[in-house]
């Protein structure tokens, strides 16, 4: 599963670089949510590719922002036509299609390029859905790329209907913050499940309760690995929106990229905190495993043992030598089971006292 | 409970940034202290909300310096409230509600904005208790904001009451500076608690009294971690305040900023040095246990086998033959014991020779 | 294998640097491919090294890109005369001799000296095949040296020969651009087929079907090591090509030599991803190894224990004294089989309860 | 103990920062030495403090260089008039005191400040004795604060005395260096007599003596790492006097440090050395452990498991039933005795092929 | 022995630095042979001490370069008389004479300074013999100091005498570069002798033949410890010779040292290569080990276990209770083994099932 979100891009093997050939992305055709909105009204609704060619061709209007959120890369050209109509470079629109990429941020000329990872939590029994997300910046517009329906911006959407917040006061550029924002903070609630997760199987293995927690440890880690590998790119590319800011982001949208970066880095943080954890955790349950194995095998050596000097005092007296003076003995029989008795007593003080038992 | 000292941001997932709603907080509703001293006197009290915007509004006083203590942040209003009146950002108040930041220094124009956690055993069994204090320096102004009641900044207004040491001679900046020190020298305790606590369980472990020390290994490492989590980010924001001084900081304050530093790079080498430390018990009490584990086998084992042989010879004269010529015999019985003596003789001086026993 | 493909340069101690002497390299003397297209046209055939060296002389025309493919490097006086007719250094030539150098780029005056390693799966069990190909760029014309014949620059003499993509409109510098990212998108077929085998071999693993995986867990190992020796050497060389780029790369190529860049990242993250992997991979097949001994051991000691109070029983009325009074009852016989009954069912109780069985 | 060494911080906390109070230092009264000497005289012995005191408010004598080495911390006021008396700041004579900090050097103003770690072996069994020496570096004036009688510096003092090699043709600076040298030289011998000590544990192990080397791996490893521990900061404060060098350290004395440096560097990669070499020690004494275990479990299982075949047979013949042909059998009682020996020969052979005795 | 080779500088504590004390050399008395060459002739022969003090009072022949190689350092005045000779700073003679020395490149002025270590396989047995030489290279004058005779520069000599390749062409810093190419180059030698023994160790392993690979382990484990601690601060000296470049070394003979910064490269790679591989095979062989020890557990206790059930029969037909009526049946002791082949098979075929037999 890992190996297919982030890599398998030997498809697209001896095709030129800048190929628009989808790699790796679902059968999932794609449709167009243009959000336009200025600081005084909003307007939102799915509409066809041609018409959005014709209103990108017109270029940017005086003091909107256009939102063009595309779902579905399955249509090589489509994709391909919306990435020329804002002069995005083939490279880019490359990869789109391509969704192995590494969360990155990428200036070409007009035109900043981002890609990012949505993770969230497919469901209770907890995998995790991860999704890649391209998103170009252009004079004006913001054009999203998402492999299918489902998507964490719904806050976003809200917050320019209802006008919340400074958002519709401010450019396109505060818009892609918000989107990256909201990818970002989408992993605390990852982490947060991932974290409960682990609380619980520590609480499994600390009653001891002879579940294996093997095959738990092994999810989780497979999980906190692939939320590590996605958070340390996604860091040095908000790094890397702080670096590129001052023709791109306004002065005034730089206190939002720091906090963005601030939790960037708290993320990885947890990442490495929650893999440490698990570590651990592994250990300790090896250990609780080892520990009620070693219980085992003492107490049942301890009773075998015991027996072993007792079974050879019978074997004495089951012999059958004919000169055997204590055979006839008139109290032989109570006698050797009190010498049995003294002998198991003793083991038992022996054992007690140096806490074997 | 590490999760959620350091984490739990997704509750507020879906507001725009810079939303003044809390996180995590405690519900305790703000209380606000104010203390102004300059050179010649200090005046100290609680103050009500009103008449606190009504006197910043007034702007600051010439040679004296105001720290404002909000202790409870359970009145996000309130907090905005105070947050405007000193021109803090709204990223940065927001910050101050959700309590699960990473200590950091940011400059929002002229307030200097520190996030630091004050971290402190609870009590003799040893959890520690870690609240988030923000503090923004203003011009004249310090404001502190701490989630409930207790604190270790008790020395620092001691200092200011009783006129000991610089502290009433030099400006807020140096104030800023005096609480932040406080902060992290409370670590200091921390760590000498745990080291203790580590020193004793070493000893447990030496002694080998049958103590099972996972737990106790469990719990120190979760308090290491922690205190490590806490002091790797507070020496980068020291860091970054060493960078930051020529214009907030006066020249007289950097040999103390230094000094801050110093103690910082010792709290972070001494978890460094503790996480090691723990590492190393671990291992050492997994010998240990391995140690008595094979110890009992051991001597379990040659018991075993030293009456095994015996106990054939026992069954060798079981056998019902009707013609077994040692049965007859007049010293038989005599015999056969002789020729046990003799084997398990021989064992025994086998087992010690390999020293086995 | 391993060391035979990176080092084995001992075998020229002794000789001035910049000797002509084939070190490691297989006994295949050397064909000459030549391919040179412009925008309208492209030419493709083998030559004599005589016909090569005179067009060398003659310098570069214009507007055509010149592709000179060495396959074999047998013949040290041959190289050395192709490196001389380009003006290559001695000692870029005795690395091409040499092949056990590590990926990375060298300029020398007026030639950009690039050795890359060419990786693939050998057949379906999987060994990886590394072969060393040698890359020079002078004024228009690319030179390639191979060890053997089989490469993965087919598709490159395709998009040549067709005219497929932009490579026919530029200049050498994106041939050589070209040449080097068809070896680094190699690597990602090969990250795969390990990816597999470990999924494979987790599989396994998991299942407990009592399957050795010391061995492939060994096998992988090497293959994950070998490529990240590789990769992380390769991705500094592809850095150092960002930073000459000035001179020798058009501003047009730089965005692709970005897109190499960020591909080799991908290449090492995957390694390094594959190592934790494997290492993880190793512990879950010791705890499942170690859980299969444990059990047999379990149930095998329960079983001895079970009957050793039994046997110890039988002993007891196998004794032959005289007077035995259990022996003469009607019932003692059916009264020994109760009393060992009700042993074995109270162990078996015991056991159960305490979850050993 | 080692905790005392480099923390114990926490003593001090509510002070303000500055303050002249010792910190974990011994009860022993400040003894002062002054040696003074220039190119053709040297004067040595002990002064009161009012004395000296009256010849530092003199200032430097030209050509002259002053040592004034100040043996006890435990009389705060006089280490804090001698600190006024060379413009010593607070913060410095507060560390003087506070005989917990980290290797370090800092400037104030014209005044050179320094902390070492004077570290040597207590005795043969080998405890590490670790003090804190710290430096200040005025015009003419070396003053060096120790904790107690005993130091490295009685080479430095022959030096001076009988004018051997450069010292006394040089300034304060290069005395300055010399006692730092002679403190970092000394570390070499630590080295040396750790080594020793691990190269013995080694031959124990080897010599598998039954010897439990756990006690002393773990001795080991606590004087390895306080080494790291103070050899670390110790590098970095010799790197920063070499940056600050220019103002400070004569031209000349340049070398000297550059030397210095390089012998700080090597402590640094001994003492990692002598880490990973304890970690393998520390492997390698559990396979001992283990492999001598394993030895005395294989040994007897064999044993026990040979005889469980022969004692089922003599089992058999020891049944009563009333029809057993073989126990009417002439040579029964021989053939069983037979039969047995071919079993145990048998299982001998078995267990010989496989290795397993 | 590895403590012996770099460190061992405690001899000298207490001396001022700069003394020209022979330390841990060996009594070999210095033996000097000169070689001088220009492009049309080279001269070569041992002279006395007074001719080459003479010689080198002359001042340097334009256009020869002189290789002095001092063979032998325990005459510490001949070395210091020839360091002063060339104005060799005195730190650098005890350099020459402590051969406990990292390697290092330090510039005196105008004579730059190099200590390296030349190291080869002593034996087949292969322990590895470790020697320092000291490299000054002046104006037309190199001096290289050894501790013994015998070393890796014959191949250089030759190279002087029959004016093979460019040497004889090029002044005094080629000849130095070509020296501690040499040096380094015989590293190669010693990397392959490791990684042979380690695969016909790795072979030892898997072919499980019982033979124990601990000794071996930890003595390829020194060698590899040993070679990356001299190879580390070799990459960095030669990186800080690329750096002092432009003044000593002619621009033609930076490609060379970038060529040999290049071997450094692949021999610290290779060292850490053969570091991991190591640790691989430590834990291959241990989980051989404890593969081979669980196979004869198994096979014993699956023995054992399947006696136990029918002993216990056999015990219950031996005893000697009055009214047993098996004991008088006429088929009862055939019966009886009956019932003991079913209970023997049943486990057997219980056993089979689950794998364990």
């Amino acid at each position: 599963m890992r190996s297919s979100i982030l890599e398998r891009a030997s498809d697209k093997a001896g095709l030129p670089p800048g190929s628009p050939v989808p790699v790796g992305v679902e059968p999932v055709r794609p449709r167009i949510r243009r959000i336009r909105y200025d600081t005084t009204a909003s307007e939102e609704g799915e509409i066809a590719l041609a018409t959005l060619l014709d209103e990108l061709a017109e270029g940017p209007r005086a003091d909107t922002v256009t939102w063009i959120d595309v779902v579905g890369l399955a249509d090589a050209d489509a994709i391909e036509a919306i990435g020329r109509a804002i002069a995005l470079h083939p490279l880019a629109v490359e990869d789109v299609l391509h969704v192995g990429q590494r969360p990155k941020a990428e200036r070409y000329e007009n035109v900043l390029f981002v890609v990012v990872k949505m993770v969230r939590m497919q469901d209770a029994a907890g995998d995790l859905d991860v999704e890649q997300v391209s998103l170009a910046l252009a004079d004006g517009v913001v054009v999203t790329f998402q492999e299918r329906e489902g998507d964490v911006f719904e806050a976003v959407r809200r917050r320019i209907r209802t006008n919340l917040g400074a958002l519709r006061r401010r450019g396109a550029d505060y818009l892609a913050y918000a989107l990256i924002d909201a990818v970002v903070d989408a992993y605390f609630a990852v982490i947060e499940a991932i974290d409960e997760r682990a609380e619980r199987l520590e609480d499994a293995i600390a009653e001891d309760s002879g579940y294996d927690a093997t095959q738990e440890l092994h999810d989780l880690r497979g999980q906190v690995l692939t939320l590590r590998r996605i958070a340390v790119p996604t860091r040095e590319m908000v790094r890397s929106l702080l670096r590129v800011e001052e023709e791109v982001f306004a002065p005034s949208t730089r206190p939002y990229l720091q906090d963005l970066y601030d939790h960037a880095l708290r993320i990885v943080e947890s990442a490495e905190f929650a893999r440490e954890n698990l570590t651990w955790l592994r250990e300790l349950h090896l250990a609780t495993v080892s520990n009620r194995m070693n219980e085992v095998m003492k107490v049942l050596t301890v009773i075998a043992t015991l027996f072993i000097p007792l079974t050879f005092i019978t074997g004495v007296y089951g012999m059958n030598f004919k000169y055997m003076p204590e055979l006839e003995w008139r109290y032989g029989y109570p006698a050797a089971w009190g010498v049995m008795s003294i002998v198991a007593g003793g083991m038992v003080v022996f054992f007690r006292r140096r806490n074997w038992w």
